[in-house]
């Protein structure tokens, strides 16, 4: 069971690979994909597309996990957020990748034990569930880490 | 000038496909594209790709034109018809096209001459704007229609 877990943006894309083995969680690989504020909004989700088909390519992943984003308020962001999700669905649909999705709060439980903890407690618990090689990580790294970290602790 | 036009939605895709001749737009094509509901969301995204790759292929247009979407509270369909846009901004982004959107405001306005028009206003302006074959058509593609009668009308 392979998995690519994305922490979806288009100013930053997280993501990761990690595999499950002798039921132990294993992390392959993880990045934070960075588009430039210069390009337009086409523009930069072509550029995660062509990324995440690259990632597709190079670690053959059996299934895609995605956080779910809701909607708090009329955000442009928020929408465009939906629309990264969107062109990450539509790729890992035509190569025939099974998605999985689970909200903030499922993601939060599968690494902290708690619906209510914040981006420091992710930061602390994610190098202790998988071996994360050491260097200072962005966030959106990290989140990618614990939506794959959850998608392998829920799926059979 | 060829546009082709989307009206976002992933049970319905309304689609045309217009070009400005001599100061006159015209009709090519335009279809109303249906995935059934007991197909999964990925699965549907990826059938409106596949169609909307066809259609790219078909008609070679210059430039896509979309309607912008609003969220007016945390709904799921608002974030699955922004599921729907980001695929189409990604395929249109990949194949070099320009691509161009209106709120729903500015293409009733291009219509019909006032924001406050309905459904009705749009199904009985379009036909008046572009010559359309005889038959019923379904409201989404009626609109893919509007969308593209205000791209033509307003990019130069």
């Amino acid at each position: 069971m392979r998995i690519l877990a994305f922490d979806p943006g288009y100013e930053r894309l997280g993501v990761a690979v990690l595999e499950k083995e002798n039921g132990k969680e294993i992390l392959l690989h993880s990045a934070c994909i960075q588009t430039s504020a210069k390009l337009d909004f086409p523009t930069r989700l072509s550029e995660l597309g062509a990324a995440t088909l690259h990632l597709i390519k190079e670690w053959s992943p059996n299934g895609v996990a995605l956080e779910k984003v809701f909607f708090t308020n009329n955000s442009k962001t928020a929408m465009q957020i939906a629309e990264v999700r969107g062109m990450l669905i539509y790729l890992a649909a035509t190569h025939q990748l099974t998605i999985h999705q689970y909200t903030p709060n499922e993601v939060k439980v599968a690494v902290t034990g708690s619906g209510r903890a914040d981006k420091t407690a992710i930061a602390l618990m994610v190098p202790k569930l998988v071996a994360i090689s050491r260097g200072k990580r962005l966030d959106d790294e990290l989140d990618a880490i614990a939506v794959g970290i959850t998608c392998l602790a829920s799926v059979r």
